[in-house]
C-alpha cells in the first residue's frame, strides 16, 4: 500500500492506495464513532456496496445507506437537503461518520454534507473514479453546483482518510479514464516537467489501466496535490495553480449544461487554450502547446472547444470563483512544469477562443 | 466604545460596542474588498438602512442590497438559497465582504452564506437585537434550520468583526428585551457569579434601557462569551456550557413551532427547568433555583413551559445537535457561576418535566 500523507491547518490525515482496497475501508473508522453512513449512488453501489458494507460492518458500528441520483445534474442544494433529511432521520449525531463511495458528484456533496451537517462531522473520501481519486478526493474542497454556477456552494473541509482501490478503475467507461487522465497530465504540467515526459512515453499503459503505471500515476498526482494544498489549504495563494484548464473548462462545462462533457474532458481542453493563452503571454514555446495538445488527445479527450460565442465565453468565464473585481485571471504556464497567475489581455483571450473554439 | 477581542483557530477580530455606532459601519469595511452586500430584512432596514448605507458608502466601495422576509420561519435552505442567487447575479467574487445588518436569524443565515458562497468570503455582523448582541453574533456559529430540527445546517465561521449599536435597542419590542435578558442572565449563571447577582440589583434598569446599565451587560456577555469561544471554539468541550437551557429551550420551540416563542423566552424558561434539573442531579440549592426563577420572571419570560406530551419532550430533545449516541446530556450547575455537562438518569428529567411543564 502507498501511503500520502496531507496536513493542513483543516487537519491531517492519510491517503490510502492499494488494489483491492474496498474490502479494508472499515479500518478507517475511527473507535469513537458512534455510527456509520455510506452514501453512494445506485451505479456505484450496485457494483461495490456489498464489499465495503462487509468491511465496515467488520467496525461493530451502526451502519446505515442512503443512494443519491448518479450524475453532475444531482450535484444540488436539492440533493443535499435529502442527505440532511436523511441524517437527521437516523438521528446520527456529531460523532457520526459519513463514508463518500462514488466519483467527484458523490465526494463533494458528501463532504459539504458533513461540513455543514450539525456544523460539522467527520468523513471519509472512497473515490471510484480516476479523477476522483487523483483530485477532487484530495485537498478538501467540497461543494454543490448552483444554476448559476459549478461549485459555487461549498467548504474547505478536509476528510479524516482517503481510501483509493484502484482495481475499481477498470470497470470505468473509456471517456472517464480520459477525463482523470487529463488530470494526471495537470500535475505534470504545472509542477513535475518530469512526470510529463513520464506520462507521454506511458500513454499507452495508463489508457490501458496496467497495474504499476496507474498506481504510480495516481500515487504521484496525489503527492502533487497534497503538496500544494498543504502550502495553501484555501487558495489564497499558490493553490490556483490546481485551476490550469479549469476557466476554460468550467465555462464548456456551464455553457453546454453540466454532464455533457465530464469535469475531466472539460479540463483537458481547457489545458490546450490555456497552452495557447500561455504562448501569447507569457513565452510558452509553440512546441510545447502541440505537446500538450497531442497528449491530450493521445488519452481520449477533446482538443476543439464547443462555439459558444464570444460573449457567453466572456460572461461564462468572469462568473468564476477565481473572477476578482471584474479582471479574468488565468493560470498561465512559462514553461511545461511551471505554473503562475495572472491577468491577460482580453484580446490575447479573444485569438485564443478563435483559434480553439470549433467554427459552428 | 468599548472594544472586545476575540480569539479563534477560525480568526481573530474584535466586537466593537458603543451608541450610534451604525454611523461608523463602514470603517469596518477592509480597504481589499471589491465590493459589499448589506443583508437585512424590511423591519430592520426600514429603520436604519439609510444610516448603514450612508456609512458604507463612505468606504467608497460598490454596494449592493439584498432583503430576505423577516423570522425565524425564514432562516431556511429556501432563504440561503435566494442569497446565493442574489449574490451570483451580482457577480460578487470571493474578495466581496457581506454586512448582516439584523438579529439572529439576519446573522446566522447571513454568515452561513459567508461561509459557503464560493466556499467563503468574509462578513460583518452588526445585530439590531439585543439577543444577537450578546449571543448569537459572538462566536462563530451560523447555521439555517431544518424542518426536522433547528441550526441543523450550519458551519462555525468567524466574522471578522461585530459592530454593536446599543441605541438601536430603544425600538425593539418588551418581548425581545426579555428574550435578550435571558442569555445576559445566563452568562452569570455558568460563568460570574457576581455578574448574576449584578443582574439581580439592575433587573429595572435594564429593562429600562438605561444606557449605562444596558452597556454595561452588553460587554460583559460578550467578554464572557469570547472567554469561551477562544477556549473552545467548535464546541468540542467547554464551549458547551453556553447551552445552559437550550436543550429545554430547542425542544419548546420546535415542539410548538419555531416563531411561537422567542428564542430567548425558550431559554429563559430553559434554565429555570435546568436550575431544577441541577437541584436534583448535582446538589444546585433549591433556594437558588428560587432565584433563576425570579430574575427570569422578573425580566419578563415565561418561567412555566408548554406541555409538549412527555414523549414528544423526549424526543425533541435527543435529536437536539448535543445528544451523543442516544443519552441526552444537559448542562447542569452546582451553583451559581459553575456550569457542566453531564448525562442525566431518565427518571430525574421526567419529574422535572412534571414540575416545571403547564397542565394542560
Amino acid at each position: 500500500m502507498s501511503i500520502v500523507k496531507v496536513k493542513t491547518e483543516g487537519g491531517a490525515y492519510s491517503i490510502h492506495i492499494a488494489p483491492n482496497l474496498l474490502q479494508q475501508v472499515g479500518t478507517s473508522i475511527p473507535p469513537d464513532a458512534t455510527s456509520v453512513v455510506l452514501i453512494s449512488n445506485p451505479t456505484v453501489f450496485g457494483l461495490y456496496g456489498k464489499t465495503v458494507l462487509q468491511s465496515l460492518e467488520a467496525s461493530g458500528k451502526k451502519i446505515s445507506v442512503f443512494e443519491v441520483p448518479d450524475g453532475e445534474a444531482y450535484k444540488t442544494l436539492e440533493t443535499l437537503n435529502s442527505i440532511y433529511t436523511f441524517l437527521l432521520e437516523q438521528r446520527l449525531d456529531r460523532r457520526a461518520v459519513i463514508v463518500a463511495l462514488g466519483g467527484g458528484v458523490i465526494g463533494d456533496m458528501c463532504g459539504f454534507a458533513a461540513a455543514t451537517y450539525m456544523r460539522g462531522i467527520r468523513f471519509i473520501q472512497v473515490p471510484t473514479t480516476l479523477l476522483a481519486q487523483v483530485d477532487s478526493s484530495v485537498g478538501g474542497k467540497t461543494a454543490v453546483n448552483h444554476p448559476m454556477g459549478k461549485n459555487m456552494i461549498g467548504a474547505f473541509y478536509q476528510p479524516i482518510a482517503v481510501d483509493i482501490d484502484t482495481t475499481v478503475l477498470g470497470t470505468l467507461p473509456e471517456r472517464e479514464i480520459a477525463a482523470g487522465l487529463a488530470e494526471v497530465i495537470k500535475y505534470g504540467l504545472i509542477l513535475d516537467a518530469g512526470f510529463f515526459d513520464w506520462c507521454e512515453q506511458n500513454v499507452a499503459s495508463l489508457k490501458a489501466l496496467e497495474p504499476e503505471a496507474i498506481g504510480y500515476a495516481v500515487q504521484r498526482s496525489c503527492e502533487l496535490k497534497a503538496y500544494v494544498v498543504s502550502e495553501d489549504e484555501k487558495e489564497t495563494g499558490m493553490r490556483a495553480i490546481l485551476n490550469l484548464g479549469h476557466t476554460f473548462g468550467h465555462a464548456i462545462e456551464a455553457g453546454l449544461g453540466f454532464g455533457t462533457w465530464l469535469h475531466g474532458e472539460a479540463v483537458g481542453c481547457g489545458m490546450v487554450q490555456a497552452a495557447e493563452l500561455s504562448a501569447r503571454v507569457c513565452g510558452f514555446p509553440q512546441a510545447d502547446v502541440e505537446r500538450v495538445r497531442a497528449l491530450v488527445a493521445a488519452i481520449g479527450c477533446p482538443v476543439t472547444a464547443p462555439d459558444l460565442g464570444t460573449d457567453k465565453w466572456i460572461e461564462l468565464m468572469q462568473i468564476d470563483k477565481k473572477a476578482e473585481g471584474g479582471k479574468i485571471k488565468f493560470i498561465v504556464m512559462p514553461g511545461i512544469g511551471q505554473a503562475k497567475s495572472q491577468t491577460v489581455p482580453r484580446e490575447d483571450l479573444m485569438l485564443v477562443l478563435k483559434k480553439t473554439t470549433q467554427k459552428g
